[in-house]
């Protein structure tokens, strides 16, 4: 299979202010995902928060094909800048991968068009069972009917998006909601994937079927041609007909 | 059938700019449009870009059921607080409705999350022919298996949309070329209906096929219940489970 | 509002052999069904599996606007060629509203193109909580966020639907289970509701907001024009062009 | 990339009743077919509907990735038990591919609950301009903006569809028509591409652009994972509870 190039975007703050979140991800979530993400032969790189733009210049993004997005805390400490440079490259069909908290992330609500942060949350660490419903999916494959998760911050509807393009898990909570975990959108020519799980004080990105979703959905959104950013904006010259145009004779006849 | 509120919103600068235009729609598109509306019984008003706000402040928005748009030449001389201010009212449940050249407006490119500015276009007058795609769709209602439109702007596929929940209509032009022209998409609450005709040269808001397809847009797109603007944003406190978590025994097992 | 010609078919077997159901139901699900929807002003008919044709002749469903269907243990015995005419109804406008065990009935298998009788279930009562996904849709009004079911039959994914049109409530299962609970399809001008609550052994159909949800379908199936049977089943004689065919003289250039 | 086993099925009866077609295709549309095909390495049968059931029997299809279906004629022909069998390939996997005059086959009339045979059609060998809608779709990968063909059947809205899972591919006809000529649906677990262009009486199967789009087709319809006949039809088993069920214990307190 092919290699890959993914970058992997880390806010990386709750690691460092919280000896909890440490314990469980020593090296932070985007090392975790890096990790895992090599074993399957792909280039990957991280990127966090207090680079200088974020670690995404534009050259980063030009040599990345699928850039992996894990943000909570500092949501409104994202450059819009950066924001809008992500944008353009999703479009022009650079894969995304929305984790868990980024559901509030300025570029999900910016593909979405709607208050993405609106769910229920609550964070008591009650299990959670991921099912599979749409198991001909390439991002399902390999996974069983579902996934249990020990613990998990709970996430319910009404979540606050467009009607994805595909629904692939649901979520079930033990307190008794639910949620449509896994989604597919596209827009222009990127795909994007938005998977609920990866609260930051449980070990979720260590766990097998949860790194398979991933891995399938980096193959799944990976762009298919030649990305060029720009192309799709729009142009300021008429088009050519395609066929000879005999109106005016008609107005004649 | 009960009455709504809708308001019609044109930049209205091609009229005062150009003879040609001003011979077509003497009174402006907003008038034209403003006119047939009120034989259904609606309360109609009109707002342009150049009275304060737009002519769209809180006051009037919270007096909104429908929203008409058109625009062209001044997309970005609407100010950025006003579109927020358009888009938190869609997303709790005000209708929209954007004509023609309101593709590229900066309200249609922040609900669709994609460069909707890209198409192809021509301006030769060429004739178009808008077929029914969903028949039984309550927007079709009233309207044979297709509307001729004698002259029109031609737009053509590829258009920058996200795939549309419901695709209504598809237009034909004389040149060689296809678009979605009449294409729906839920954003919060809200719902929203673009349709392609209007180009300001020709008289097409005149047609009476053209006139019965914004009369049941604006019957579709109106709100269903309460308009709570902020509502749908999301929380800052937790949710209290439905239903018991026995999770803390569950581990002592 | 306008009244509506409804049918509400219900094999009505359950309510026959069973006492722990007739104890639920004991003039049959067809009519608690008939009572409530009797309160919008609608007219309502009857019909079960043991009248000729089932209750449904090419005039009964020539009078009704949607068919409201409850089977379980009989689908076999319903006659196909009165699948072949509810289908034909359904594609020329009636709306169809499929409840329950409906799912593995003849005519939703027919109008979904997949094996529905596959999904999970078990039957021990445990409560059910029914979430809105989609609070701004017609089928939704007037319904709280959720809809608590103190004991119903689990039903849960992977349910074989092709992707519904429109998922309007999620079911969460105190076992552990989620479901696609109410889901809509357009087919040919017909517009199906299909909804997982009611089994029969539970006086769910006297619960006011299931009623509610009932009622509300009913509004939204209803045809919007004329049904005309048969009219949308494909033409025998070729289309005269709308616009010139100049194509034998490009040809010859 | 991985060989792939294809089946191509055509009824095979134009050819050989029609010096016309037989001209176009001395060797049968499915030995042109094949023949494009094999360039991509793939394992290439054929079957036709003369064969013993139909060359399409339980053997046949186990060793069947993916199933290409071109029919128009003889559509009452195909036994209802073939149909049934391709059915059940199909939701447990098997991918499959629908060509042109196939729309009214009864294989797609059953995996798409409506009477697909309802479109416009006109024979007059007019051009078609045939569209890309999404550019990031794997199956118009290597296709530029459009596909002229010269000489086409006419195929036009309204085509008697359930929406389309995802619409790749548009159809302008010169006459004045336009059409959903490249269509996705999920069901089961299987992937169908319905794909508009080839009237037997031109060669546009020995159309390079074509031929592209067919070859990516097969790719995008191939199963993922072991294709189980049968195991996706219902079950009558009650499942087990993922998680302990309280409720008893909820009631008596």
């Amino acid at each position: 299979m092919n290699t890959l190039r993914v970058t992997v975007w880390n806010e990386y703050v709750h690691e460092l202010e919280s000896a909890k979140v440490a314990a469980v991800y020593p090296q932070g979530i985007h090392n975790c995902i890096r990790d895992f993400l090599l074993e399957e032969g792909h280039q990957v790189q991280t990127a966090t928060l207090v680079q200088p733009e974020h670690g995404l210049s534009e050259e980063v993004l030009d040599s990345t094909d699928v850039l992996i997005w894990w943000g909570h805390k500092a949501h409104d400490k994202v450059a819009d800048e950066v924001v809008e440079r992500v944008w353009r490259h999703i479009v022009a069909g650079m894969g995304l991968i929305v984790l868990h908290s980024g559901h509030a992330s300025k570029i999900f609500r910016k593909v979405c068009g709607t208050p993405t942060g609106f769910l229920r949350w609550r964070e008591v660490g009650e299990s959670e069972v991921l099912w599979v419903v749409e198991p001909g999916h390439p991002i399902a494959q390999g996974i069983d009917e579902k996934i249990l998760i020990p613990h998990e911050e709970m996430y319910g509807e009404r979540f606050n998006i467009p009607a994805p393009d595909e629904l692939i898990f649901l979520g079930w909570f033990e307190g008794g909601e639910v949620f449509r975990s896994g989604c597919t959108f596209r827009r222009g020519r990127g795909k994007i994937f938005y998977f609920q799980p990866g609260h930051e004080t449980f070990p979720i990105y260590f766990q097998k079927e949860i790194q398979q979703v991933i891995k399938n959905a980096v193959r799944w959104a990976a762009p298919l041609g030649e990305v060029k950013v720009g192309s799709e904006e729009g142009s300021f010259k008429p088009a050519d007909p395609v066929m000879p145009i005999y109106g005016q004779e008609k107005d004649k006849e």
